[in-house]
């Protein structure tokens, strides 16, 4: 083998072994570690840190994969992580280690500006933070950025290569245009849905006998993963054969424990089902919309489909007789997917989601191409909630200030949560030519859906571009018709036969 | 501050950070990892492994330390902590890299060999491996030995400085002269003390209510530590704000969750209150013959006295009422006192405890100084088994082959388990002059001994040798009459007014 491959390999391992050791601290001290902990726990990570730090900055290894940049022997998937390790490397030595420190010491400021000026709804306070993380971000594109696009182009570009405003006003235009009307016209039949049994308790013990069961029907591997409780959801890995996820359970709202399993659990099968030759490469560090896709699909396409729960539901209304006895099939598939506009983005429906990645691109837009003016971001915020989803925001604490990224510079973050929804129902709508989904689902036959992902997907789509991705298993770029087509056909269906 | 001893620390800080990280790991892999991760996981521990290796090695460490060596300006405790460090450093580099490899390779074959003999109760097949692994020590002893001492008394200093043949043949001597035949005359009356309520049902959800309360109430901090659950006890610790203890809850044996506790709460605790000036320097690094005092003292000591129980006992009857409502407490004292003797050492009670490690502790001295030969081992065993403990060993796997020790090469170990009760009772016997201990506990202030404990042995016990803390806080060297006179007075007491 390629001797020089070799040795970028052997430094891929070394870098895998400390993100495993940094994971499993963060993991620990998220579910686990004593509260008293955290100080000396965080010193002696700086600590790693700074021994880590010393290889993916080390010269030797620039050279290594400077020289492979030029190797025209690498199979495909070989080249193109070698393209992605020599970009990043270059971005990182555009940067002056001084700026660099810069940027870091003003996220961990402006987080917990954005933090108290949550509490307290006051954007006021946050607003020099986050006037100053946008010329921060600017600051660094400048260094960075040699391309000759347009600024926001280049943030967006570092977030999902490929998707730039063109694309993204397309698909975020389609939603508007499509999106916007079908909401207003379910709000208006939602009475008719039956939600009283959603409301009632569904105690924790049996929830969680439940979702175990659950995570196993989808594919999620519990010999080489688990999943704990924790306030809230979210993925993480130490390597492919040791991949976590949290779920957290509510006696009152007992369908978010079953559908942030079904979401994490699709991030997780991704992790698992990565190509064992690069063990060492965590899909993670590829695309996050492809990823995102992956959660997804799994938790809406699939997880919220009526084939779905036929076989699984009867297995929920043994656990709960009490709730469900007198609730049919379609009733439940109602209630599970019945769109709501709301404030909150980590609360969203389905149907309204994107409508809330939407309002922060536009945003973005205007404040990287516009110069828009922080001070009256607030005012435009409240309006676009008004336009779009229908509501008033009562104040900014929820509104512009409800989430973390902004304060920690990640602009261009946001548009990649809503190209995972659009990316899994344009793979959805593939998969549905080449297998019989719905009478898969109906025999309680989820492992065919996982493996059809896992080969056309899962097995190196932590290494490939989503373009390539998609060109190579559906045939076409990047489309987003395919999931306002599935939104409109779904969410008809829904309210069929409602009187 | 001293420049030297400055990068001295920044060194055992860099080491420390590297320990958090493997500690977590094989906290993480032993409580809470998927099965299916091992593999992996170990392959990457591996070669955190190899980037760890070379912080001590490194030839500018040892530069250091050998400077500092000399250094008279520096306190007594740094004096010593340079002195163990450059000891330990002085026979890494005695022993050619060959001879070490080849002697953790070994030790890998052997365990395994050990495990399958014990599973198929075959010592024949475990017998080349235990030759190999005696004719190992040898060979290192030949390599490191510059103190021109006997073989055994090498290997026994290696463990616990200063405790030697000389020492341990009394100890031992005086333990067969007075436990041996004490022994016997409890066993004569053991008839006497009520049991039934041992063998009853206690639920594992309220014995895990009264264990937590019971580490609060001998002084654990769980805001720095935390209990988890696991088939063995044991303590580990990611630095002095992060020790970890778990325990195992078994409804038919109800006291063995709550001396466990006790005793690694005792281990526990003096990790936690070392002084923060070596923060980075773990207590279990130092003696582990002082280390094992503080466990047995918590457990023995204090946690099987009657005082102890006096404020404790009406709430382990409040959770149980259905076993104890008619138990008193001198009832319950004297059951989770009374001692008998048995095959196994994990399993032996406080009076007998010792005997069991006396039997290795003789044969350890025929093997290294007769060269006893390995053939004739099991008969040896079981012939002390009978003398000491009066029982008739069935056969190997329950005898000569149920410790790991020997398989893994750690010879002169054993000594240590003993020492640790002989040092927890010369240590209380001189606390019971100054404070009132049996008063304290009765009012239910358990911190009073531990913060005795905390003040003279837990702030530098890390540090200083055992002999110079004796002489600190008991006014003497080690003296083993305090243990047998307490045991003396204690399984005397145990029958008083039994009829």
């Amino acid at each position: 083998m390629n001797e020089n491959y070799q040795k970028f390999l052997s430094y891929q391992e070394r870098i895998a072994a400390y993100d495993m050791a940094f994971t499993l601290l963060n993991w620990d001290q998220t579910t686990a570690a004593p509260r008293g902990s955290s100080e000396t726990t965080g010193h002696l990570l700086g600590v790693l840190s700074g021994e880590f730090y010393q290889i993916p900055t080390d010269p030797e290894y620039r050279k290594i994969v400077e020289e492979l940049s030029h190797d025209e022997t690498l199979a495909p998937d070989e080249k193109e992580l070698i393209r992605k390790t020599a970009r990043s490397q270059k971005q990182m030595a555009a940067l002056p280690a001084d700026v660099y420190a810069a940027s870091i010491e003003l996220g961990n400021r402006s987080t917990h500006a954005w933090e108290e000026a949550k509490k307290n709804n006051d954007f006021a306070s946050f607003a020099p933070f986050l006037r100053d993380e946008i010329e921060m971000t600017k600051k660094i594109a400048n260094y960075q950025n040699d391309t000759g696009m347009p600024i926001y182009d280049f943030i967006l570009n570092q977030n999902e290569e490929g998707f730039t405003m063109e694309k993204l006003d397309a698909f975020f235009g389609m939603l508007r245009e499509r999106i916007v009307p079908l909401l207003k016209s379910c709000e208006a039949k939602n009475g008719k849905i039956r939600t009283d049994f959603m409301k009632k308790k569904y105690p924790v013990d049996r929830q969680r006998t439940f979702n175990e069961s659950l995570a196993k029907h989808i594919g999620f591997d519990l010999n080489r993963g688990l999943i704990a409780e924790y306030m809230h959801p979210f993925t993480t890995q130490l390597h492919l054969d040791d991949v976590r996820i949290t779920t957290y359970y509510d006696e009152n709202v007992f369908d978010s424990a079953i559908f942030s399993t079904i979401h994490e659990g699709g991030h997780a099968m991704f992790e698992q089902d990565r190509d064992r030759k690069y063990a060492f490469v965590p899909a993670a560090a590829n695309s996050m919309g492809i990823h995102e896709s992956q959660s997804r699909l799994n938790e809406n396409m699939m997880g919220r489909s009526l084939s779905f729960w036929k076989p699984l539901y009867p297995k929920l209304q043994e656990l709960f007789p009490e709730n469900l006895s007198d609730v049919t099939l379609e009733e439940f598939w109602r209630a599970i997917n019945r769109p709501q506009a709301g404030l909150i983005r980590c609360d969203a429906d389905e149907l309204t989601y994107c409508l809330h990645i939407m309002v922060r691109y536009e945003i973005e837009k205007k404040i990287f191409m516009e110069d828009y003016p922080v001070e009256k971001l607030p005012a435009l915020w409240n309006q676009m909630y008004k336009d779009y989803l229908g509501i008033d925001v009562p104040d900014d604490a929820h509104g512009i200030l409800q989430d973390v990224h902004w304060s920690d510079g990640l602009f261009g973050y946001f548009p990649s949560y809503a190209l995972g929804n659009a990316i899994a129902a344009q793979l959805y709508h593939t998969m549905a030519k080449e297998i019989d989904i719905d009478g898969e689902l109906e025999k309680g036959n989820a492992e065919a859906v996982h493996q059809w992902l896992c080969e056309k997907v899962h097995h190196k789509g932590g290494i490939m571009p989503v373009g390539e991705i998609l060109q190579k298993v559906t045939g076409e770029d990047f489309n987003p018709q395919y999931y306002v087509d599935y939104m409109e056909k779904k969410f008809t269906a829904l309210y069929e036969g409602l009187e």
